[in-house]
């Protein structure tokens, strides 16, 4: 097996060096199961010292789509439905999970990614004015992602008309944070793990994505979901070894680790993304996170495949396409270098 | 954190070191997501072998419950029930996880923790022959565990007979492998993966009480049941890095390790097995894998709760109750001895 | 198409007279749909007045099973389940209705189709007790059917029992009253609606099965759930003309009309089960209300089903069966001499 | 209670008399229940014969997101969704049912309430197209309105350009009939019964909105869905007296009673809609069936709402309004006359 120049995603590798040292530390150590352990305990009451929340109730999940579909079948009532972007990832690439849970997706045109607090507005005022209401799902929350699946982010003033628009409508704010590490390390963010903890019902911090072998630390306001252990066990989400997960994000808290994991992943991006711009080529957004989305030719398209690995976004005209790449934690200066000068040769 | 002497569960632990080797080894090669990774590939493989069954189709999966949940939901149909020990993990311990799928598990009186093919006989021929069934829920799968919740073998004529039952009642037969190397590697046992691989429909090879993080390898007849991969994702079990799963399942299936692995819990039980019988202390059964039902005193109870961890099993009368010791891959001799000491001391 | 002598169930007719005729004479009156109207209005006002519950909530469904599915999947909690004599209607003969919605059914043994507040407590005693609970279906309401399935009716006492033990357990009590009038009407009754108004959390008061062509009113306690409108229309449960079930209430609560129908059946069948006891014949169980369960031999068997419809209810031993039969607001005087005398014929 | 000049809805009547009328003649007759009588028999043969389809399956069930929600969670596999036009009753009113099923609703933007072969096809092939699809729902079924929300036609040619992608890429063909009779009473139509037997898997014959006091027939292709009966009860559609719903259709198919039921309501929309073109007002769409789509200034829309009753439809610019006329099976030439007048008036 060679290791390729990929920029194909941001789960391509393992763990962080550090986090299989702590697992590999721990193995012997016996403990009870389900995230009853004192390496979760430990990381939870990291997480809590990092949001500023020390009273959120912190659960460690496995994956990104588990946890959506969790925290939103939990926070919903059975004739709620969530509000989200028709380019949100619960709208599009989790197989119907929210649906098999028994909630209609509710999606909102997205503006890169994004949606906007006076259309989460229009949208609640005009159902609630609708005579046929109680013929219809109710909106009961907001589901964003930061970054977004375009990896731009929300400024704090967007998270804040988001709060607001739910406190005054009633619904729940929920952000999915698969890459937050990326939005967090970005120079461009304003939103901190603070505000998030106190702006939102409900976020998950991701570790799938930033760092870790699998998981996901979603972060509960206090008392908002009674029983949540049970719900999370109901749904086949309860990992036996809780303590995997919490040895990883007791690690991942340790340090400021998740902040330089998504340091490492935005100097790349921003490294890369400089020299496209000098190259004049085409940037589809100005994404501030790991991710870069950039419009190639079919030339272009044909030739780079065949050296780097990336992913295939969007074609949008006869000849022209959109691909992404992804840097992460784990990526090498010496691929990025590699990549530039493929690029460089390219264009 | 002082390590204690513990006989509570089979997943006190992490990892068999052989997979923290080679989950580190392979940490930085870069994969594809979802299992579509050659760690995975190597892994269903080297188990497709050990099976005999070179057409199975091989799922690896997160939990037990998961799996459960997403097996037996993926094989029924909706107007269908699953068939189980009243016993069964799934009757009682899943939160309701099949019920939060849809279906119905339809129970049956256990005898030593499994069910009989004459009582499923029964069951569905009653079924049949009730003139109300069309408002009824059809019994449409057989579950059974190998080894059962309380440790006891199905023998491969017991086996032989439920498959029997099945093909003729037109019903799926499901085995609960969450133990499954501590019965493999029972001298009682006559059941091997390749019968398992025949006489069932679906079947899982558990890994997280048997050596693994975590995971569980589901053994499925080709063809049984189609786009599986987006079953698993729409119920939020699959894995992003699945190379994770790959790893572990890759090293179980070397060089015999999974076999390896039960037969040290084997040996370790049968020594206390021995001598609680020497003691002349009563097994509530004898079940020949790796957990044990001891009988003790109120007396009794109180001691060996000061010295050693154990499971709470069932007060059987005013003053004597059932614990469960159990072994794992992981129990070590000096434990045992220790506990033998204790056992000593205590009778 | 000719009209037998049948007591095979008490809905084997259309509707009483009365209801046919508001129905005919109100039948181009311009309604809103949706049970908004004046006909449904007018019932609502007077099952509260006939429940002396002035502010129950009432909304009328269209059967029984949808009922029972409907209402226990809006009171239960995604993590609870619904305790219920193994012999109740949702344990067996609603096709699995309850778990389609995601709930088990937490059955107890049945004493003569009711379940004991004793057996409830020690039930949800034994659950909090239980170190595992985390892992288990929660209980979250009890079941049960007033009259039961086997005809029999629970005291006051019973009920107020069963009501203390759900108030301590925080559980919900919901009563099926598919066949209330007959439970109403029964000289060994003393459970007024007034009772169940106060007692229970919900209940349904049955039409289907009590001279309607169909329908059940259900009465909530104010408040215990919001937006049910859209829960019942959510479940497909929402009758557009819900004009036609209002018109059939307020018909059945005019003037008495819901005690009379239930009087007329119960007086049927104690005409029968008197002549019954008379003739030396062995009741299986000496329900008071509009169900008769006859022991009767092989060769009794063999001639009644050649002259009279019913239900075949249980083979008890070699040559012994239980059959139903079933008076109903429709029986009519001269069926009943009817079979008298070919019950006097046969025994 | 007074009737009013009102065309806010075509359910606001009750039933036919020929209905009532049939209903009261058998109302004694005993029967056995659940749609095993011989007055659903006989129905199911009548509109077999309508439809020229022997071997057609027929069931009838109590209203239209029912009938929708047990037909579409029967025909989809799990993993499937349903495509259906924005505009479609299931992705708006039915309050998440579909999704309540665990399906979810793939909308495709609507052409006058219709959607397009060309437009399924790119849907259904971009989908497969797309490298994530396995992380996508699963396109299963189409879903289409005959007439649609909008009172629009589909053509024969359109139906079978549908009928066409459907089979290329295996997708069920769905058509939700509720107004049904007044799409085959309009000069417009050329789909007949027969085509929509030939052509989809699945339709149903509206009966709420088309003279029957309630209920839809829904007719299967042969062996499409093995045990539909028990998945009706499971989902608490099934009428204990299915014999209500077989009279009612029995009556609906006899004497081409459903089609004259169609044309009466045709023929004073005409009347209206070609009064509406003579005064030189504005129609939204021209609708060819029961529904008059019409543009109003403020200040029409506040004389007309005091004389007469209609649906609010949308406001489509600061001062216009659409609003809805719809007629039915039971609407009066007295009250077409009076309105003409009010329009005359108005306009």
């Amino acid at each position: 097996m060679v290791e390729k120049i990929s920029f194909a995603s941001d789960y391509e590798e393992g763990a962080h060096p550090a986090i299989i040292k702590n697992l590999e530390r721990t193995n012997f150590f016996k403990t009870a199961g389900y995230g009853t352990d004192e390496f979760s305990e430990s990381a939870r009451q990291k997480i809590r010292k990092a949001c500023n929340a020390p009273n959120a109730e912190i659960f460690f999940l496995v994956g990104g789509t588990q946890t959506n579909a969790v925290v939103i079948g939990a926070l919903l009532k059975s004739y709620e439905g969530v509000i989200a972007a028709d380019s949100g990832h619960i709208s599009i690439h989790e197989a119907g999970a929210i649906e098999f849970g028994g909630h209609k997706v509710l999606t909102l045109p997205h503006h890169a990614g994004k949606i906007l607090a006076g259309d989460v507005k229009a949208f609640v005022e005009n159902f609630f004015a609708d005579g046929n209401r109680e013929h219809m799902v109710f909106p009961g929350m907001v589901y964003i992602s930061q970054p977004t699946e375009y990896g731009t982010l929300y400024t704090l003033n967007e998270l804040k008309a988001l709060n607001k628009i739910c406190r005054e409508k009633n619904l729940s704010l929920y952000v999915d944070g698969a890459r937050l590490a990326y939005a967090l390390a970005s120079d461009k963010n304003d939103v901190s793990l603070e505000n998030l903890a106190e702006l939102c019902d409900a976020f998950y911090i991701g570790g799938t994505k930033c760092g870790a072998y699998f998981g996901e630390a979603v972060v509960l306001k206090k008392n908002l979901v009674p029983h949540f252990f049970t719900i999370i066990k109901q749904r086949g989400a309860l990992l036996a070894k809780g303590r995997i997960l919490g040895v990883q994000f007791d690690t991942l808290f340790n340090d400021d680790l998740y902040f330089k994991i998504g340091r490492r992943a935005i100097d790349a991006a921003e490294k890369i993304r400089n020299e496209l711009k000098h190259l004049g080529c085409k940037l589809f957004l100005d994404a501030p996170t790991n991710q870069i989305f950039v419009v190639v030719s079919d030339a272009q398209l044909k030739i780079l495949s065949e050296r780097v690995e990336f992913s295939f976004w969007e074609k949008i005209s006869v000849d022209k396409t959109v691909i992404r790449l992804a840097t992460s934690w784990a990526t090498r200066e010496e691929d990025v270098n590699k990549l530039l000068e493929e690029l460089r040769r390219l264009i």
